[in-house]
């Protein structure tokens, strides 16, 4: 069987556990790292080419994007035009649909296939929404995150004047109300307290519950641990108090890079276009035949 | 906009609660209710036409089978060769793959669509399955059922010698374990003790931890609660111990109707031929704008 062949687009943290992924799937095989300082190659890439251009690597199926989310677009755009499929885990939530338009143009134009913003959320976390207003089409679902690190919240923590380096937790309160905890080191000549009202003022924190804390070493609290409890309740047909609840524990990056792994292979089961992960069928995300999958998972 | 005309078939407790989701589905209307016996017309179908042949009834876009699950398969052949579209919710896992089979060629052969095993299990949960086996491919995945009533134990009591009514209750016992609450009316002139030693005996329970008590009515104790716990516990790419459950306590018929609409729904979004759940998109599921709900959802 003809291996489909993936390349790792940006070598951070994401990009780190996609290779693990590819390695543990018995479809798929490195075609190569694509990453703007080709030269820094750590002991892990040492078997696979690396390159600053994807168009330098051979035979590439599939581009997994492992980039800020901000330059998923452009990379995007520029790989499904030479024919390679794309998937994503762009996480704006805002900018999803303007996003999925933009690519399925380039997309059918090109013959290939974007999966966008699949990692857990948004992606399983949006099947699970998806599914859950199929069995009970009114009521409320409340998505509640953590315990674990908002890299949104943290980004925002670090721009502001005086934090040396920075940590943001969310904490699920219910129905949808978060606490932030915060860590920070704070820069020589700040004064912490005036540092700590700024973030409670900033508007990524002004609307909840938060709390700033100063520590010594923001890195000895990190922890790649996430979670979700996502609830609804509400009414099937006319029935009322149906109950539904999917709660997760898991590492972070590990899944939303497995996830992104199981989106390439759904691509190539798909027509010319861009999609979301509501949009496939959850069979084509799996390895293996058809009807065996259909015999044990049905 | 043109409403899908439905008609269903069975008028049990199944078909009772497909009647209100149809009532409650804002792009759907019914067409008729097809039963065997059609001059049994209750209260709640004085507005509809009753019929003991679907051919009478007009213009059916698609027929909901709410008939016992042995008889799916002539029924959804009969209608399907019709051009009308079925969905059925047929539980006999070990029959699935053969069950797709012969509709599928069926289905294709007179341009229409079967979804076929569509309730909660084989269903949502096999939704569910295969979603947490794209997120998380190594590990493994236990279905802990209820505590809720089982059709099919319920059914091999009352076949047992001396039962006069029956109720099997299942009750998780977690790892896929389960208990089996049997509450059992004695017909006159038969030992409770040597029943209850019948119904241990019985291929359905003998495996399972077996309790048998007798009751004055069995009618008393009947709920249509039910409920699932689906844990999985594995490995995405090379990252252990990621934890994912699926909890729901439910009205298990209102619950089974809701789910036969929403795949009805989307039968009309595939091409020809018979589609388990894990084969179709969850958007497709889900009344509305593709772009709003990818909005609000994704």
């Amino acid at each position: 069987m003809k291996k489909i062949r993936a390349a790792i687009v940006g070598y951070g943290n994401i990009g780190k556990y996609v290779l693990e992924a590819i390695e543990a799937a018995p479809d798929f095989e490195v075609a190569g790292i694509v990453r703007r300082n080709a030269t820094d190659v750590p002991h892990e890439l040492k078997l696979y080419p690396v390159t600053d251009d994807i168009k330098k690597l051979n035979d590439v199926d599939v581009a997994v994007l492992a980039t800020p989310t901000r330059s998923v677009e452009t990379y995007a755009k520029e790989i499904l035009a030479l024919g390679i499929h794309t998937v994503d885990s762009y996480d704006i939530h805002g900018g999803i649909v303007d996003l999925r338009r933009s690519l399925d143009e380039v997309a059918k134009a090109n013959n290939t296939v974007a999966v966008i913003s699949a990692g857990w959320d948004p992606g399983s976390d949006s099947v699970v929404r998806a599914l859950l207003e199929a069995m009970v089409p009114k009521g409320i679902t409340y998505t509640n995150f953590g315990p674990g690190m908002s890299m949104g919240h943290t980004v925002a923590v670090k721009a502001i004047e005086g934090v040396k380096d920075a940590l943001s937790m969310t904490i699920p309160m219910g129905t949808g109300v978060h606490r932030r905890m915060v860590y920070i080191e704070v820069k020589e000549g700040y004064n912490f307290e005036k540092v700590a009202a700024a973030i409670k003022a900033d508007d990524y924190f002004v609307h909840d519950e938060t709390h700033v804390m100063q520590v010594t070493s923001v890195d000895d609290l990190k922890d790649m641990g996430h979670g979700v409890n996502l609830v609804r309740k509400g009414v099937s047909g006319q029935t009322q108090n149906q109950l539904i609840e999917f709660d997760m524990k898991i590492n972070n990056p590990a899944l939303t890079a497995q996830i992104l792994i199981a989106v390439a292979r759904a691509s190539f089961r798909q027509k010319p276009g861009a999609y979301t992960m509501i949009e496939l069928p959850m069979i084509d995300m799996l390895y293996g035949d058809k009807e065996d999958l259909i015999r044990r998972l049905v």
